[in-house]
């Protein structure tokens, strides 16, 4: 019964998903699910990417977290169109969840959406929530070796963005080492290294970014 | 239903931890549910402590993850008595699956019990394991906001470790303003700020750890 009832949730939240996306691309709006463990840098990513495109691009936010407010309010400061979703304890976000921020939001207005996902490296994989794409946020001092030990956020990604490059000569991340198994892993993702605080490798991310809203464009024109 | 389900779920995991808790109350053994984000220190933290307790108590450690045995095996490859479990993309360990790995393990010759929970700030925050205390590691680099992110963890825990002090003057977190907003959440538990790297901190850590046996086996005697 465990087993049924959680095939039903997973199949009810793969049918909102598909109208989340079917909305979001008639509105020709390219949407990140951005998912990382806590502190990683999802919100820093954000801001520096809407710093890097803001005459290229309108960007809107989708905030989740279990509790508080904090990530949504440091976004609208920057002048960023941002809603929060708390899930109240639940360790992800779902289709539902998103579904109703989405009927929140001035969609005729927003190029590219970031739904930031909840600050877990486990539970979001199972959720789609009618992106675009996905992205997953690995910060250096959490350690090279977290792919071996939650493969199935790495292996879905369509980018790996490896942020806080700037503590490279402070914690034992070796890159080499890391790119080698995430892409035995996974051998279609993007892989960038940046950093949110020097803003080191933002340049080529965002134009991975603005590279995949012209692709939904150019499938939706 | 599904409320009921996950009620049902709980109930049965209460009963098994309360299993757990007698047997290892009755062997004297000072189990503690080690919690923390992926990659905030918590396998480190141990061995640490293995290294500082040495010659004052046994200590053996169960092993959660997803996925993988690297933690075990950097364990074993140091001499530490430990045993995997793989969850098998589960998100928290559970009071069944420590019993089963208790039934592996040498417990007439163990004082002091690891369990290294999976990486997740939310999760295993609802399943009681059976444990004497329970420890939550946050990293300097996850930054200082995380209580009010993750509030369930951090108000249930009886210690919490304040881990990779050394990289604080590379990171943005605020000793002070994590100490007010944490002891806002939770006046009982003790706050110790280490560095699994230098050694710091890790001997007044390691006597909170021996206090806790102490008073396990005054509780036992």
């Amino acid at each position: 019964m465990e087993i049924k009832v959680l095939k039903d949730i997973l199949n009810a939240n793969s049918q909102i998903a598909e109208q989340n996306r079917k909305l979001l691309t008639g509105k020709r709006i390219m949407a990140i699910n951005l998912m990382s463990s806590p502190g990683s840098g999802k919100t820093t990513l954000i801001m520096r990417t809407v710093e890097k495109l803001e005459d290229k691009a309108r960007i809107a936010v989708i905030e989740g977290d279990v509790s508080s407010s904090i990530d949504a309010e440091k976004l609208s400061q920057a002048g960023v169109t941002a809603i929060q979703i708390n899930t109240g304890g639940g360790c992800h976000l779902d289709a539902s969840m998103v579904n109703s921020a989405l009927a929140n939001l001035p969609l005729d207005d927003i190029d590219i959406l970031f739904i930031e996902n909840v600050g877990n490296l486990i539970c979001p994989g199972g959720f789609d929530l009618g992106e675009y794409v996905r992205v997953v946020i690995l910060s250096t001092p959490e350690g090279d070796d977290k792919p071996h030990k939650y493969p199935l956020l790495f292996s879905q990604a369509h980018a790996l963005v490896v942020n806080k490059t700037d503590l490279l000569p402070h914690v034992a991340f070796d890159m080499e080492a890391f790119a080698r198994v995430f892409q035995g892993l996974n051998q279609q993702a993007a892989l960038f290294q940046v950093s949110g605080v020097t803003g080191e490798g933002i340049e080529e991310w965002a134009k991975w970014v603005t590279a995949n809203l012209q692709k939904l464009r150019a499938q939706n024109s």
